[in-house]
This record gives C-alpha cells, structure tokens and sequence, in this order.
C-alpha cells in the first residue's frame, strides 16, 4: 500500500479490508491455480484507485451509503488494474512489479495470459455482485474499453520518434487516467454525492490520472531502480516513448536519431546516452512543467465541491502524487 | 459456417445476421486497432454454439420472444468462443486457426493478448445491452471462470502421462463443453421455454459440448491437415495428451513412456510413432466410444423435450457432430 495513506487512516483501514476481499475473490479450491491466485492477491500495489474511490465516497451522504457495496466496488477497481497489470507485463516482458517477480516471469507467459483473463472474470463478478441492472455496469465495460484502446494505441506508436506529445496524452488518458476517471466517479456516486458533484469528481479523477501517468514517465528518467523497484529506462528500449523523450526531441529530434533509430537494438551505454541528452535538453523540466498543469487543473475542480476536511484531504494527496519517490 | 447450418435455413440466416452484429461490434474509428478487429469478425468458425442456441430458442413461445435480443446473446456467445480462441492461440502458439493465419502469429503475441481482452470486453457490453439486471449476468460469469479453469487445469496436465481420463473430461466440460452448455440453456431461456426444459437444454448442450471436443481430440488422429485446415497432432507435441492417447497410455504404459518422456522435444517421426501405437492399442476406437456415451447421454435428455420438428432437428445435429469430418 503507498505510504501516503498511513495519513489516512480511516481509508487505510478500507483498504485492508479490500485486499481481504480480493484475497478471498481470488480464492480457489483448484490446485492447479491455487498458487497462482495466491501470488496475485498477495501482490499490493500502491492501492491508489480504491484510495481515491474511498476519499470521494465520503465526500457523500454517510447515511445512505451501503458499506459492503462500497468495498465491493473498491475491490473491483483494483482487480480491474491488476488484470491489466498482468497482460501489460506480458507486453513488456517485464521481471519484476513492484520489486515483485511477475506472473509472467514466474510462471510463464502462458499462465500470466490466462491470469489476466481470470481476473477479468473476477472483476465481472465483482460488478454482478454490486451493480447489477444499474446504469454503471456500462460506465465499467467503456472504462475497460478505452483502457485497452489506450494499450493497443501505445503499442502501435512504438519506436515513432515523431509521436506527438496530443497522441501520448491521449494513450495515457486511455491507459491510465480512465480508471482514476472510473475511481472517483465510482467513489462519488456510489458514495450517495448529487449528479453535479459525480461529474466534477469524474473529472478530477481524470487529470490526477494524467499527471500521475506522466509523473512515472519522469521517474523513470530521474529515479534509481532501487527506490522504483523495477528496472529504469525500460519504456525506451521498448519503443515506448514518453513525454520526457518526446519533450527533447521535438528540440532537437537529430540529436536522437543515431541512438533511436537502432530501435530494439539500442545498448544501454546508448539508452544512458539517450537519457543525459533529455535531461541536457530540458526534457524532464518540461514534463514536469506539463504534468503540474494537469494537477492545477484536478486542483481547480477541487476548489469546485464544497470545502472541509475531506476535499483538503483530497487536495493534499492530489498535490503529494506529484511530490512522491516511487 | 459450419455447412451444417445449410441444412437449417432458418438458423443459417440468423447467423448471418449474427455476423454482422459482431462486425457491428468490432468496428472502430481507432485506426490502430481497425484492421485488427476486422480481420477478427471476419475470420469466420463454425458458429455452432450461436447456431444451438437459435435451435433452443425456438423450442419456445415465439410470441413472447424478443428477436433483438436473442441476436445480441447469440453473438456474446460466438464473441466469448472467439476472445477464448485468441488467447488459446497465444498458448499454442498457432499459425493457423481455420485455415486462417492466427492474430497472434499475424500481428504478435503482444497485440494478440489485447486482441482477445477486447474481444472479453465486446462480450460484456453485449450481455450489459441484453440481460443487464438480470440473473443471467451471473451464470455467464460463472461460465467465464469455468471456461478458464478448464484452460488452466488442462495447461496444468500437460506432459502428464498418468493424466486420468476423469481429469480430462473435467477439463474438457470447462474448457468447451461449458459454453455449449450455456448456449443452450440461454437459447432456452430467453427463447422463453419452461424453467424445466431450460435446465434439460443445459444438460443437452454440456453433452454435446463433451462429446464435441472429444471428437475433436479424434480427429487430431485420423483426419488430415488439409482437411482440418490446422496441423494435426500439435496438442501432442505440446504435452496436451487427449482421449485417444489417455486411452492408449492405459493399456501399455511402458510403449509410450520412451517417446513421452522427452516431452516437448519430441520428433516429428517420433509423434508419427506415438499416433501408430495409438491406433494399434484401439486408442482412437475406445474414445469413439467414449464420445457416443456423451452423444447417447443427450440423445436420451432430448427424448424428453416435446417431440416435435425443432427436436428432430438438435437431434439430428447432436448425432451428425460425431461424423463430421473437421
């Protein structure tokens, strides 16, 4: 679970009872899976889209609102990103999660395919469980929809060195920023808020997905593998150019081609070389500067819902997403 | 479509329709992924499971049935086949799926990953446009997860020479036979025929499901590649050990262990070997007669549903699945 909700704690106390769920979901009596579902409900994530569901739920009407549904609902949310997580894996051949080996790597692609489908199921099941007949159950299926558009997308522009800064924001509105979108609508409706308060809420979720997408593109040019838990520069030399790279090139795109035009064949003294130039060129200050304007915009909607000690909080880890290590 | 269909005009021009509801569905603007899901929707199986579904559906009141909604259950059906296929072809790592080239094999594995969750998500928005509130919703969830432990218990099994005939019917009833079993139970049930015959169509289509794949395995023994449009006795080589094999492995262990043993390292002279001992031990014969037991089973549950035309014909069909020759 990210450190930040230790400030929390009456969501850090949700969030555990989530993860019990999700362990309890993703429980089987098959001996075949059983190891397998037990390493994926073991593997915590930062817990971030339940925390921000949770934090917009209590924006709402407490007396109404269905706490069992709410967990539920929670849970779904973090399956949803574990599948995905699962599959993505697969893409980028990736070792380890979280400092975490991966399914994939683990147990091979084969599984980890299956894996996500699995917890694709248990997602499905979730929303049967808590929203069926409701008008959100389509809210889900778009969410997904888009999510993998935002995937699909991404790939296809690989190793496009003149991938426009518009066509990254919109793959990471898809990739990411959807189910921060989903978590704070979700949070807020579920959470017994007006219609009105729904849809600003749907909205701030959206931008705090954009900068918080963008945010990791940063780390992993100005991080360490150590404090990121997973290996740095590995977008790069797959092809996945993000707004630091993409920054730096448009000032200077043939300064890059010698190294990006090698493709998948880049070395990594030619990764690192990559890397000096996006700093040199401002690159990473532009990212920065880019993703601060997505968190001033969540910001202004903020100042939008009425105003005591829940949207403070929200303000505050809104503005502490940009500030975070890893 | 499978040329059985010819012979029931009535479904045949449903299915039809079928098709382009999924073509329907699998369109999109996003010019990444458009190429992928049009040659996804046209790459057409045999639609048997749309095509007993119709069957069921007219065992019922027709006045009180919904044709645009039976359309809709018909393709998530042939939809959730398709997406399970495209995974499957990750595991098998398939060139040819129906003659055709596999997704996987034409795009790579990483967009055939996506492929097949978008193909999961198609299916969902398809059962939220059709029985969204319903109970139904349930029973395909639970199908989903069926469907999966099947793939992974069978994934599980492989290479296993002391896999019991019992273990592979089990993963046969997941992996194919549970969506047979929907098929029918949802063809009877939105088809609005009795809460009792919907639970025989159940039953019906479970057997006809097993007795399919069964089959299936057969043919991986005796038929052709031409004629199967696919390689011939590739589960073989992955360790994907069928009835006719199991049946084999049974009566003389020690004659199989020398080219089993060396698993996925197995020669094409060597399979050739293995498929000989196969027919020799009367493999194959015992599970033709295996896969009656199955066909008889829902033969016997067909004998009691009202006799009438419509019954004639699943009767008809359940039989001529077991002398089909791909």
């Amino acid at each position: 679970m990210l450190d930040i909700w230790s400030h929390y704690p009456n969501v850090a106390q949700k969030l555990n009872t989530v993860s019990s769920l999700i362990n309890e979901h993703l429980s089987t009596d098959n001996p075949d899976v059983q190891q397998l579902l037990a390493d994926l409900s073991q593997e915590q994530g930062k817990m971030l889209r339940p925390g921000l569901f949770f934090l917009f739920a209590e924006l709402g009407d407490n007396h109404e609102q269905n706490e069992e549904q709410l967990l539920r609902v929670a849970a779904s949310l973090e399956i949803l990103h574990k599948a995905t997580l699962v599959h993505d894996d697969i893409i980028d051949d990736s070792p380890l999660r979280h400092g975490v080996v991966t399914i994939q790597s683990n147990f091979g692609k084969d599984v980890a395919v299956y894996a996500g489908d699995l917890l694709f199921t248990a997602f499905f099941e979730l929303l049967i469980d808590t929203m069926n007949g409701m008008s959100m159950m389509k809210d889900n299926a778009t969410a997904m929809k888009k999510l993998l558009f935002g995937e699909l997308s991404q790939m296809h522009a690989r190793f496009n060195q003149k991938q426009t800064i518009e066509n990254y924001v919109e793959n990471v509105k898809g990739k990411t920023a959807e189910l921060f979108r989903l978590a704070c609508l979700e949070g807020a409706y579920f959470g017994k808020s007006s219609p009105e308060i729904t849809q600003i809420a749907a909205s701030i979720g959206e931008n705090i997905g954009i900068a918080f997408q963008i945010y990791d593109d940063i780390l992993d040019y100005t991080s360490s593998s150590k404090i990121l838990k997973k290996p740095v520069l590995e977008d790069l030399a797959q092809g996945v150019y993000t707004s630091p790279l993409l920054f730096a090139i448009a000032k200077k795109p043939q300064a890059f081609a010698p190294f990006l035009d090698k493709k998948q064949n880049i070395s990594v003294t030619e990764i690192k070389n990559v890397s000096n130039l996006v700093h040199k060129l401002g690159g990473v200050k532009d990212a920065i500067f880019f993703a601060q304007g997505y968190t001033r915009k969540a910001l202004e909607d903020i100042d939008k819902l009425p105003q005591n000690k829940i949207t403070a909080s929200i303000k505050e880890l809104t503005t502490s997403l940009l500030n975070r290590k890893f």
